[in-house]
């Protein structure tokens, strides 16, 4: 296994991330020049409330790209949310949420198939020869894998987290994905997808003898900045340092107004050394349009009190037509539930074309 | 974990055995008072055809539950021939082939449901909740994974491999099946499947209120003889010293004359010491419903050749009625799929009713 164990350490080593990055920025531009060549598959799990790191960071490239004119495909990975904790919380109202959010910022269910996992049973059958082409110990040299192990603190490997960069696979070689925007966290997944597709054509072969049945899949790798929490931490409700998509408008600015800043009233971006300061001015940034660097001199030495203002603003005024959309939608629960019903149909017709090959390949067609 | 190593190391130490062996009992008076309340799992691999182990072994005990008036399953395992492989082989013929075996012994698709794994979506879905409910170390522990592991010589542990026990949980837990009829090795399995069931109902909850989505299903501990080839060591195709249900009359007589004996003229039942003369005499005994005993006694001194002549006569007179109608089933493969799309269709049903449970147990019935 020395070749899997290469190809997934070297997913993230600088030189393989420079390769991505050019290729990333050539599919960008092929994206523009025709967009009917490319679907994308993205997606996130269901275990709260989207918050402006969400949108900041993915949700809005995903708009960007369906926009462009990419066939787009969002997953609502609602089996994931048991491979860290033993209960699924509530469930039906998170994932009814995520569609909301998912929608309310711009995904646009006539042109985006959004779906969810438990609904898709032919997706989940691909588990069953996907989980033949690996090994163990690939499984467990996974990075993701390890990472998510660790921040479970202490609770033992379970049979979904080991295997789930398999079901990652199946997610997006079902649909036939051929880009997938990820961070670079997320480029040892992609490598697993796509070794997983070509062993499956070298092992089992095809459905028709001039084209495999999997699209090897491409990153479009983000670079969208990380956003921070309000306090200068990872972004998490139960710190209270989050601003979330459904958040009223009031509720936004009391959080920020107690976002934690420095003692030095002239406002600088500088992410080393002000690293709290500089995490608002990029909130604004990213919301307006304009350049950290821009706010700051703007605001100079009107402190922190100025700069949490231009924040609250900012933000509120990007988030304000989102929240409308968001309230007329969550007002409405049977019509999310037409339109997760219409994606998990779509997701369905696709599943099933695609396993019907697979077993034809793999002479279980009777 | 201590708990479920406990459990499944326990399940076959002597006292656990001999509860097993009393329970077994138990059911088998069940059934004989109704066998209505019993529904059984079984099923093989289709790697090749089945062979008078198999028959003597198991089938004729699954044959014997079903016409006792079992509502009887019988899976064709498709999926796990890729466990400890590489390629599938030419699956379809050996899917037919089964079929045809399992048929023509007596297993009656009017009460017994015949299905292959890959047929049945909803089936497999059911890995995605229960690996959440089972932690690596248990798969690792799993005495069955690790024969299989050593058995492929080698070969790196496949996420197929490690995982299939929960797979087979599925096969077991999706049909309600409460009996499976199951040989000493394959108790840690059944424990690790009941072990799923509970868990589950502890921590995703129930369809109803007042039931369990999953019954616990019980061994039926088979204490078949064990058949060895006729050379005295385990029964495989490769070696040539088998014997197949698909067989002629003269196949069958070619392999048994050659059958390893031993210098002593006289012929006893003595399996300690004279393994291949008695192995031929345990056959004839359990093709005739005689003793060994009887039968060596009956030759005496006439020699091995006295033997092999009344082995092949016995097992051939065994077999002639199931050899007919094996060739009437291959003769009519149109027939046979039609056989196994009933029972897949049945199978799915099921499948897609226990899902749809499990599914509201988890509150992903959107």
């Amino acid at each position: 296994m020395t070749t899997s164990e290469d190809l997934l350490a070297d997913s993230t080593t600088e030189a393989s991330l420079a390769r991505t990055r050019a290729r990333s920025a050539e599919i960008d531009a092929a994206i523009t020049r025709d967009p009917s060549r490319f679907r994308m598959l993205t997606g996130a799990r269901p275990t709260g409330s989207l918050h402006i790191g969400h949108y900041l960071g993915t949700l809005r490239e995903w708009v960007d790209l369906q926009d462009r004119g990419v066939d787009t495909w969002a997953l609502i990975a609602d089996y994931q949310v048991i491979t860290d904790r033993d209960g699924v919380g509530p469930l039906k109202d998170r994932v009814l949420g995520l569609l909301a959010d998912y929608i309310a910022c711009g995904l646009d269910p006539e042109r985006t198939t959004i779906f969810t996992h438990s609904a898709v049973p032919a997706l989940n059958q691909l588990m069953l020869p996907f989980l033949s082409l690996v090994t163990e110990s690939e499984l467990h040299r996974n990075p993701t894998v390890k990472a998510e192990l660790e921040a479970t603190g202490g609770r033992a490997m379970t049979g979904l987290l080991l295997t789930y960069p398999v079901h990652q696979a199946a997610d997006i070689l079902f649909c036939k994905a051929n880009v997938v925007p990820v961070g670079q966290d997320q480029l040892p997944h992609l490598e697993q997808t796509r070794a997983i597709a070509q062993r499956f054509d070298k092992r089992y072969g095809r459905a028709q003898a001039d084209h495999a049945i999997f699209r090897q899949p491409e990153a479009l790798l983000s670079e969208a900045p990380h956003i921070l929490g309000t306090d200068g931490t990872k972004m998490s409700k139960s710190r209270g340092n989050t601003i979330e998509i459904r958040m009223t408008a009031d509720e936004t600015a009391k959080v920020l107004r107690k976002a934690k800043t420095d003692a030095d009233r002239v406002i600088t971006y500088d992410p080393a050394n002000r690293p709290e300061v500089s995490n608002l001015l990029l909130m604004a940034a990213l919301a307006t349009g304009r350049t950290p660097q821009d706010i700051a001199e703007e605001i100079g030495g009107a402190g922190a009190g100025a700069l949490k203002k231009l924040v609250i603003e900012a933000l509120n005024e990007m988030l304000a037509p989102i929240r409308a959309r968001r309230a007329d939608l969550v007002a409405d629960p049977g019509h999310l539930l037409d339109v997760l019903h219409d994606g998990n149909s779509t997701a369905n017709e696709q599943a099933d074309r695609t396993l019907a090959e697979v077993r034809s390949a793999m002479q279980m067609d009777y």
